[in-house]
């Protein structure tokens, strides 16, 4: 098993001005490539406590991965450091060099300054990992038992160079490809999950399987270190497709995509245009569906019927009903649904309609209870009462979204079958 | 000046499972009271790596606060291995048995494990701090010239103990205490804000004034550090009346309150009730105003109509206004925020179109081009066409969010002067 620390580098961080998302962001990674993480550090622009850090991480483990401090300023030290404490020159690097050319070109500025030249530079014998998404490239350079890898701080930056550089780099020193694959659950919760997926997580060495709880839903990651690529698809493949086997019915996806993604690309897909009835969620999943580029093919309009005048006037929901029922009922979900269809020019139509707290429970229906309903040009419409565990108010109408998604996907899935 | 580091305890954190949001909170804070962040470091629940390390930030800094590793489990080594350090014995605090007790029968636990007994021993001669959000104390414990704080990991827990303890007791420890308050700001950006205060922020040493900036907004965070509580409040009071004097009118809100919660308060203190008709908003203003508790007696409902035949057939939007100005113009504004109040039960009603992106640009109306209108029944309507800059569609349509409650406390606010 090999051993990594990380060093977060910059003083805005000790400031508490940026909270280092970077850390578990390489952390998680790292454990897919049967890499354990002993430290994280953060330390300021400070030459003295920059270099003490590096030569402690390199003492207590192998690989010592760095992000910050890699740009084109005095108080960026950290390529310094690292040649310093591992007896390297700082030489310059033709490729990182012509790039840097490339972009100031872009910017319009026609030299170099000396700062900016500083980014060209890289430790003798370093491996350069190109920046895709901005200027400072990182690097790798192995000295003395260690791996020391330089990453630029920005999010995006370092995201893009893990992927591109980094996770390959370290599978080609374990003389091994890594793939991955995400797979997305909804209707199922963490532990229920893992239990499911015992028999594929049980003792199991590769592919690895990894569970993720987000709020009303929940991820894994599957993956795969083989030798060659062929052999780690092939790992993810029959993965897969045990997952499948054995709780296939939650996937919501086989990608890394939000639901109301899914949904956009479902329903742009079968060409059905969708409308909305929103009581609880108070144009919450309108902004969500919306959110996605291009849903303005599939949202035709929505209703934020918060009062049960709203209800009535908007919708056409019968008085009647709100007074026999109650405007949290499926009697009512099923009215705000079919008449938003005969107020829109929507194929299909959702409603949902609940106490979502921390106000408006009674004895029988607690915070947490939803009514939702679809209905489709045909007339059919399903209705549905959802008694949600209460999370608090943002949580609630954030899971009756993601029921309303699921709900769609089933509906328009059957659909088809019909 | 201070110094201190911060170490974070927890395994999941180097998992990559959990991003130590801890740190930042902390630093921030810290930096109010004039003490300087050295380090953060991770370690998991290992007992030699976190023993050295609460060794080596004990010999770098004066103050080491740690997070985490509290609880009762066999995990949760952080109160053994600082009272092992300072060379302390842990003895049972009767305050702290007292309250788990409590919360022991409020659960309808009988008796105590040994376990839970754990969470009420603290090193001889500490400082308790009683968990108000939870059930692990934290403590203070002066050694050697250092001071150790020991608080929980979860972040709600860990922020209620940093108000009520934390900081009193490193302000009394500096003979002081600090009053703080927070000033959110619209409609002027972080630099021009700072430039805009320098004659309160420069040479100040107290109070001092920090600038953040949120997406779209900015806020402040003026702190005073004094020897009694009356010199605090009147050094706040004298700086919020020069803040006001400088920028007073981007000031939205006196109190770290988001702007939705400030127009709920706003329009419910005034019995004024809302209408929207969002189109590339696609129903998050609406969903931001829901997720404020108590909003369903301001916004009687909303219209999220994307398409034109939406704005035409709920809100009785002309097609010849369309088709002359186009459905991104003030025109278009005007008559979805008319005939919003006209479908509605409303007081007043607002009204969004515009180009969010990444699609849907002209030349002459390029990402970023909004048209906005607030009517009221007397029939006066104020519409305004904004150039915001292109920061990608999420940010886009939360700025537009943020307008339209600028908008319509604009709105009330000179109502109430006619």
């Amino acid at each position: 098993m090999h051993t990594a620390s990380l060093i977060a580098v910059g003083t805005e961080l000790l400031f508490g001005q940026v909270v280092n998302t970077n850390a578990a962001y390489i952390s998680e990674r790292l454990q897919l490539l049967g890499i354990g993480v002993l430290y994280h550090f953060t330390v300021g622009d400070n030459p003295a406590r920059l270099k003490s850090t590096l030569a402690r991480a390199a003492a207590e483990s192998e690989i010592v991965i760095t992000t910050g401090g890699l740009g084109p300023t005095q108080d960026d030290l950290t390529k310094e450091l690292i040649a310093e404490l591992t007896g390297r020159a700082l030489v310059k690097d033709e490729e990182a060099r012509r790039r840097l050319d490339e972009i100031m070109r872009a910017y319009g500025h026609k030299n170099f300054t000396e700062n900016n030249l500083k980014q060209a530079l890289l430790p003798e014998g370093a491996e350069a990992f190109y920046n895709e998404a901005g200027t400072a490239p990182g690097f790798a350079l192995e000295s003395g038992g260690n791996t020391f890898i330089a990453l630029p701080g920005p999010p995006r930056e370092m995201k893009e160079m893990m992927k591109r550089s980094v996770i390959p780099y370290l599978a080609r020193k374990a003389d091994a490809v890594i793939h991955s694959k995400v797979l997305r659950f909804y209707g199922i919760g963490e532990s229920a999950l893992e239990t499911a997926l015992l028999p594929v997580i049980d003792g199991q060495t590769d592919p690895t399987i990894a569970t993720y709880a987000k709020e009303g839903e929940c991820s894994i990651r599957i993956s795969s270190m083989r030798r060659t690529a062929e052999e780690a698809e092939a790992a993810l493949e029959a993965a897969c497709a045990k997952v499948e086997e054995l709780a296939g019915e939650y996937i919501f996806c086989e990608e890394d995509k939000d639901y109301p993604q899914v949904i956009v690309e479902l329903l742009s897909e079968k060409g059905v245009r969708l409308a909305a009835a929103e009581s609880c969620t108070g144009g919450l999943f309108a902004g969500a569906i919306t959110s996605v580029p291009g849903s303005s093919d599939v949202l035709d309009r929505a209703f934020v019927v918060y009062s049960n005048e709203a209800k009535i006037e908007c919708l056409g929901v019968s008085r009647k009903t709100i007074d026999s029922f109650g405007a949290v009922s499926e009697a009512c979900a099923r009215e705000m649904a079919l008449g938003a269809l005969a107020h829109s020019r929507a194929d299909i139509a959702v409603a949902v309609t609940g106490i979502a707290g921390p106000g408006g429970a009674t004895e029988e229906k607690p915070v947490g209870t939803v009514c939702f309903a679809v209905a489709g040009r045909g007339g059919e419409c399903v209705t549905r009462e959802k008694r949600f565990r209460d999370r608090g108010r943002r949580a609630n109408r954030h899971v009756c979204v993601l029921e309303l998604c699921s709900m769609i996907r089933e509906y328009v899935l059957s659909s088809q079958e019909r």
